[in-house]
């Protein structure tokens, strides 16, 4: 089923997205032209049928005019990379930044781009690491021109209509039914795809904590201290069952209301390991969750859920600890408690 | 693909869920004998090839013994219901409630049934009105024999290993992967399903939140009033976004890391009514969602996500009003504040 | 100030909180039995005048009917020291459990002794180790009469109506002003005493956070790692405080808002320990708070902030660590996101 | 007690606090030259022994160099007349802002008006329309030497020492225990008044969900629907207690842990209209609370309860409705529920 619309794309940065992003190009035929500062995937992409780079501007010269040339980058190096590359280009090329970039720098980065006559696309890309398979949903801002001139390029990308079965109550056209959506101007696109991270946050941690209550069910058949530092458990015999959460994250995955693509990668985790080995829960955020609280915020909107999953976050890696101390120390101060031991 | 094991199942509650759940059986090649006090859904079933009864004593006189029973009933009527069926019950027969009853009742039921030689089956049904397509979601709580007796009509009502593709890293066998699971002793079933309702709880509201966040991603575009009661938006040309949520909630169906059946619903919600006519945003909460949150407490399990979406459908029906007026009450008293109109 | 209407008491349990309010009690003229299981106690007491007591019924033989005995005992041996007592009693005797009993406790506990023709008085008592001092806030449940009995001994323990200026706005009578209520029937008082500390939990909490938050506004001080499992700090330049936070508690006990009891023993302890040495941060709950919330699910009423901070301090006991786990198996699952160590 | 180093201040803005502000200056001997915008608090203050102004240009004439100036006004107004009034001023003069800027503002403040030779102090004053009997508690960033300079101004303004009891802790010097602090260089004041807000806003949906709870302990008189929409309380003979949450006000003023400036104002908002009313419970935030909340997120410090506060406050004011619009309709998507009516 390759694309009757093939297209030239240059893929900076050959991460685990970025490389994929290309083997997925390639297969609905379209040509890449690849460059990364590690000449490791530049090579490896090379024998798969990319056209290797050895630099920004080679790159560029590999590419005919109006180019178009992703970036797929962590976040802390997309300026200068962009400052670097832009010297190279010519009126009317595309840029698209695909990584997880803050949606108001692309507001500033688009500014920046248009005063050369440069066009700038934000393009939240969600997928991970099954995207190559998968295919990867696109959440895209910028001018209307070049996201159309991309089109090509998107739906390749993209999962296809094929992917999941049609909205029944859907009457309108469109390309978000095909896995990639022009969201508005500048910024919108990551603007969509932080907000989709928020709602990740939220679910991830509705899911870890429902899990969590059911392995715990069996709570009444511990040992309890009984002084006044603990709450008892005043009803034991309710909280006696030994329940195998990999079996219900497995039976959750078909026909149940949660059912979703966490619920099939908790699913996959406790297959593989029922005690989670190798996880020590010290869960990191790489700041989309924090900028849409951030958003919800400056709006007035109350966003409760995905505040909790974020400072659940922070608490798993013991940020609230001077917190907590104090908390203990007022106690202490009116009460007489000690500390218990851990 | 008819079961090879056909049985004979009663049904007594014939609401959408019953109803469909005898007419999933049916297809599958299961006799049913059904009941209901609303005489209509009787006679509809009976037409499509039920066998209808008049009374609890008629449903039981038309059924085989050992019988099993399924009682598909609001959670307020189960016990009445369940005091008049046991005395038409004989020894070894098998009482199955499906509806979201509390897991401790189940504790009673089954030790009260017990003392009779009958048995009782607890059976967390997820998937609502759209199970009779897609199968339900069964989490079983109860005696190991009973159950496994019960085998081929869980696997007549449950979707079935090929409605998602296989978990990778699973080796176990087991039913889990068809769609239903014996969770462990007398409500064992009911509390995963318990859990199960609080996850939804915590997905819905993430879901929620994120597409309110984006609906008002216009927000720098509205009159702000300047005053001593409000604070100002300080980046308004960061909030100028008019996007269309319906379409987002499509966009996300496909490849992206929140797909799940929530959003697919979402969409669709959303491509009836963009504008979301017809609901005034009074959530009603059934049961499970608070004792979920009872049961993380007493386990000591932080809950803080499930509990978050919790309180969200308590706000949004206006619960919090006199906390809400003491807190303008206060604000009025240290700072002279007057209520800000609506 | 003696009072004018010494009344004899026999006080059970003589641990920080009993033995102060013994020596409350007799300051003001009241003359007290007293017993513990551990001698020390009791002769300590008996050197200051009260009268010891070597076992219940020597306790019961030293008082004159119509007795009044207070429990202030942990609410795990209770029941059991109250199945004793009862039977020393006489028609007509008073029994006050003036720990931390769970409020529905009281309601099945005075109905029991009713039956006997005893009184039983809640009596939710507020005031730690400082209270010997400053008086006890006294939240009292039970039958009319009884209650009126023992008004000379709750004036003797509250604090009085010096202890604070009166209200403006208000026009009643009553003891409120005193620092002791009685709130309703049996239960009232344990039930207003239990949402009482399910408060002091949320103003806990935020004071705490808000000292943290201080504390922490030289995050941009600090040396950020730069990869795509961290979030970047946008504005370092905008965090470069060093506060000294216990200068900070101590100015606000003095004409700001947030100016309360709470508020001066977090001044304390950081006066006495600025890191707040010899507390790790695991901070204990003894029920209350829990009953609190599940009492406000109960009754519909959203309960946000008391609710964060009972899951704030399960957190801080680590306990939600395979919740958190998960988390990290999730984005591991689906980003390939190792865990970056602590 | 006036004080023994009279100074001279002009103060910009005279609603309620500026106004009060002046009144708590001149009764400790200062003299003041005020301006406002509208001539009749000028006039009021002019009669009470303030020197009055007609403009900005006539305050800073009126007063001799080095001049202290302090700004009481809006958020919204600062920047403009500090705009104005710096053109008017002279090397080594000094304004204080003493409103509710954002702490960012003041570090560009501070740097526009050093690169004049100007100083520029921010000053957290908290204490509401109570400030003038009570004094304000004052949270001061900038420069060593002006606020130096100005510690007399300070000291007048604040409660002093005698206002609350010592510390039993306390070893050190300071002006904390007086009421006023300086936190540190520009902005530093301002962050930690932003803060000390974000506290309130913990600390008042704590006592208000409290007394909410309490007021709702007759929860199980009430009617209760039984339908599938409604969760049914289980335990209603647990919740029939018509309890006085003014009275519960009242008790916990003395004695209890709870005591506080805000439990002593509920009180009084309580015994002047118990029912509340007038309020509607649309309850206003003025940002402060938000930039707490933004501050937390920065830093990474875990802030549930803080941001559970300013989550409720939005809620109040209906900020959730397509949120919650979204709940209920993917309700009915999946199980055909409909809305309740209110």
């Amino acid at each position: 089923m390759a694309t009757d619309r093939p297209m030239q794309l240059g893929m900076i940065g050959l991460g685990r997205m970025g490389a994929n992003l290309v083997r997925r190009l390639m297969r609905d035929g379209h040509r890449c032209v690849v460059y990364d500062v590690n000449a490791g995937p530049v090579h490896e992409l090379a024998a798969e049928g990319a056209g290797g780079a050895t630099s920004l501007r080679d790159l560029v010269a590999k590419l005919a005019p109006p180019r178009a040339v992703w970036l797929m980058l962590p976040a802390g190096v997309v300026q200068s990379t962009l400052d670097n590359l832009v010297d190279e280009l010519d009126r009317d090329d595309v840029v698209i930044d695909g990584g997880n970039s803050f949606y108001r720098d692309d507001i500033t980065r688009a500014r920046q781009l248009g005063q050369r006559g440069l066009h700038y696309v934000d393009c939240g890309t969600s997928g991970g690491v099954w995207g190559l398979e998968r295919g990867y949903c696109l959440m895209i801002g910028g001018e209307d021109e070049p996201v159309r001139r991309l089109d090509p390029i998107f739906a390749s990308i993209a999962p296809g209509a094929g992917s999941a079965p049609p909205t029944p109550g859907r009457t309108r056209d469109g390309t978000a039914p095909h896995g990639y959506l022009h969201c508005g101007p500048s910024g919108a696109g990551h603007f969509v795809k932080m907000v989709h991270n928020g709602v990740e946050y939220g679910m991830m941690g509705a899911i870890a904590e429902g899990l969590s209550i059911i392995k715990n069910a069996n709570a009444g058949e511990k040992e309890h201290t009984v002084d006044a530092e603990t709450a008892p458990l005043r009803d034991p015999e309710a909280y006696r069952y030994d329940i195998d959460v990999a079996e219900v994250a497995e039976v959750w995955r078909r026909g149940s209301v949660v059912g979703s693509w966490l619920v099939d990668l908790c699913a996959d985790a406790l297959a593989r390991s029922p005690e989670l080995s190798g996880f020590a829960g010290r869960v990191s955020d790489s700041g989309e969750g924090r900028w849409t609280v951030h958003a919800a915020i400056d709006e007035s909107v109350p966003a409760p859920v995905i505040t909790a999953a974020l400072n659940e976050r922070f608490e798993s890696r013991g940020l609230g600890n001077f917190s907590d101390e104090l908390l203990s120390a007022m106690r202490s101060e009116f009460g007489g408690h000690a500390e218990k031991k851990g």
